[in-house]
């Protein structure tokens, strides 16, 4: 018996059995929930864990607790994302990097990204000659400090140390003082960066997010590509002014303008795109000053988060986004500001890895079919330096980002013995 | 002398010289600046006292030792509101009720409400034979708890207790509880009800609040009308999810909504009443669940605040807001709640009380000319109980609610001997 009560024989290395991928199973969905009870508020509410928080904390913890159980010796790296070898492995042998993040967005669901980390440590636990590397990225979401994938970017060294110093959470902290006491160094940064020397790829699997695969039956699928994206933070100055005694004809309501200005965003994406339907645009984020019920808005910034699959129709939305914002401060004499805040292109994965993915399924009995990923990852941060690849686990109808979210433990079990056997070939 | 510096002579209730004038006008401005002083934040950011807040009660304060030190005795009523007569004269006999309120809207201007209690507070000083007791409304703007004139309301009798219990502010705090260190007291509140018997009527003075007045090069004039007001609480349910994996045709966005309810709101206020442009629907308070850049929000809840001339008017406009709602919703497979939190008909001013007003700026080389508000006032609130009236100050380029919200000193000093020429009539 392991330390989980089960036969011992789940730890053999040997083809799925009924017995291992039971055993599995339940190992799997106890990270999933343990996981999530960790968060700030109830599961049923919604799992909030930003990165560095106590609940964050406390998830991380869990995991490199799980994966000491397993065998594992553990460093956090200096941009604070945890590793995890197998003990006398050594940090230098080229592995396979499998893992992703536990950082959620605001009220989310139990799945996105914890599925990836679980998969990683269910290798360890039941493949303990798979030759793999787990990794938990930090800060992959973007809501903590209004910037994405922090970790991975800052390990890959793609992001300079001025940008950590210039973000801020809640708390008004940049990534260096939030992470302090979570093994972020500055010092460090530079001397910790990925070795690619160190590995043989990277496997990530994650849920898919959208409803493609849930509708089509699909329950694994690889990722052929990551769709690009780019932010933008954009405000809106009005004046501020009473509601009853300034006439409709004399306002300057910069609300009104950021309304108008969400309903063709909307409209403006789906024109892009009308037969594919992969171009999306999302005013995610909206703050309103001063805020009350009979004041006129004075100043109402916004975010647009733009996805699509390919350069050029980033360019030509980016276009678009600035005329349509422009027009309408020019219309109601609201003074604009508009800021691209992130640029990330599309990224195609490593055709090699692909089809050893699927030769693995194959050799499985399972049939992987093929999707492209709207939402990006850490893989994209990665991708230029190691061969990446992704597994999808399907979504039910495609919810995500919320406390509805769910994926079949099934599926995650499946993914498991896909990787075992792809990181084996 | 007296405290304030000034010769004596400004204490004598002569017709207005030079002498008085530049000391009232002197005072005046010490006091608009004193109060503002009392903010949360600096002036120039704007002036912020919430109700029962320590900036309100420093300010409260003030009002409260300026009125002792021109000789009056103070009392807090039940519900908040302060009052002063000059000692002697017992709180029976019937005099002139005068003031205003000195809450503000966040980061509101200087102005807004302090004109009338500075008026008020003048008049005890500069006219000390001047039958007129000081009030202090509590509450007047609606945004600490959610609902304003909640102070006049109480005092008058026209909001329940319970209403008192519900209606919380951004601490969690009911009127009852937030107020109790402030002289509210729910034991009290029957037994301290206004009794129309001690008044021989209510002219409060405030700033216009709109463009009219400073547009057609108006100083003082006097109100014929209060505006009617309704207030809504709305919010469209739909589903948070991912913004990158959720195709534009499968997302219920619940901003999405939002922003098509405001442009609409927008739309509806002009359309309703093309002519006189009376009527003015405004959207000053919105909040977006999860709010987080890469989600797609699953709630929008917002405020709508309508005002107009006449019962007609507010009835047609509330079936036609009703309306849009419902479709907006329909059409986007949104949820949404609709409900009505206030409901004040338009206050015709007493038409004696008017003529009594023009005539004393008459008798002082002033020609009143007549406006209506826009804004509502706790004049709307004691109109049913006592012959009420209004004096409007003009605001320059009809800023309000907001830092750069400004009158003219000269101005204010002249609605000073108006009131003074009116109440000794």
């Amino acid at each position: 018996m392991n330390r989980h009560g089960e036969p011992s024989l789940s730890k053999k290395p040997t083809a799925a059995g009924p017995g291992r991928g039971a055993a599995t199973a339940a190992r799997i969905e106890q990270d999933v929930e343990r996981i999530a009870s960790f968060s700030e508020s109830e599961p049923q509410i919604g799992c909030s864990r930003p990165t560095f928080s106590p609940a964050w904390r406390r998830a991380r913890d869990y995991v490199i607790e799980e994966a000491k159980a397993s065998g594992c010796e553990v460093k956090v790296d200096a941009a604070g994302n945890v590793h995890a070898r197998r003990r006398g492995v050594g940090w230098e042998a080229p592995l396979w990097l499998c893992g992703s993040h536990i950082d959620s967005v605001p009220t989310g669901g139990k799945f996105d990204g914890v599925v990836g980390v679980v998969v990683a440590l269910e290798l360890l636990r039941a493949f303990p000659e798979a030759p793999v590397e787990l990794v938990v990225f930090a800060e992959e979401e973007g809501t903590t400090f209004g910037l994405g994938m922090l970790g991975s970017r800052a390990w890959a060294g793609t992001l300079d140390a001025g940008e950590l110093h210039r973000v801020r959470n809640s708390d008004g902290k940049s990534y260096f003082e939030a992470g302090r006491d979570h093994g972020v160094t500055e010092e460090r940064l530079q001397a910790e960066r990925l070795d690619p020397r160190r590995y043989s790829g990277l496997i990530e699997v994650h849920v898919e997010q959208g409803a493609s695969m849930w509708d089509e039956g699909k329950h694994v699928a690889v990722v052929t590509a990551i769709n690009g994206r780019r932010q933008y933070d954009c405000s809106f100055e009005g004046t501020a002014n009473h509601a009853g005694s300034t006439k409709m004809g004399g306002r300057r309501d910069a609300l009104a303008g950021a309304a108008e200005a969400i309903v063709a965003i909307e409209a403006l994406a789906r024109g892009l795109d009308l037969e594919s339907d992969h171009t999306v645009m999302t005013v995610g984020r909206l703050l309103v000053e001063p805020n009350a019920l009979n004041v006129i808005p004075g100043q109402a910034r916004f975010t647009v988060d733009f996805r699509a699959r390919t350069s050029e129709m980033l360019e030509r939305g980016d276009r678009a986004l600035r005329g349509a914002i422009t027009a309408i401060a020019g219309r109601r004499k609201l003074t604009e500001h508009f800021a691209q805040t992130e640029e990330l292109p599309p990224i195609p994965l490593d055709s090699r890895m692909r089809e050893r993915l699927r030769r693995s399924g194959k050799a499985l009995g399972i049939e992987l079919s093929e999707v492209a990923s709207g939402a990006l990852h850490d893989t994209a941060i990665i991708a230029p330096f190691l061969p990446s690849v992704m597994l999808f686990i399907a979504s039910r109808d495609g919810i995500s980002h919320n406390p509805a979210e769910e994926s079949r433990i099934e599926d995650i079990a499946q993914a498991v013995e896909i990787v075992a056997e792809a990181v084996r070939r």
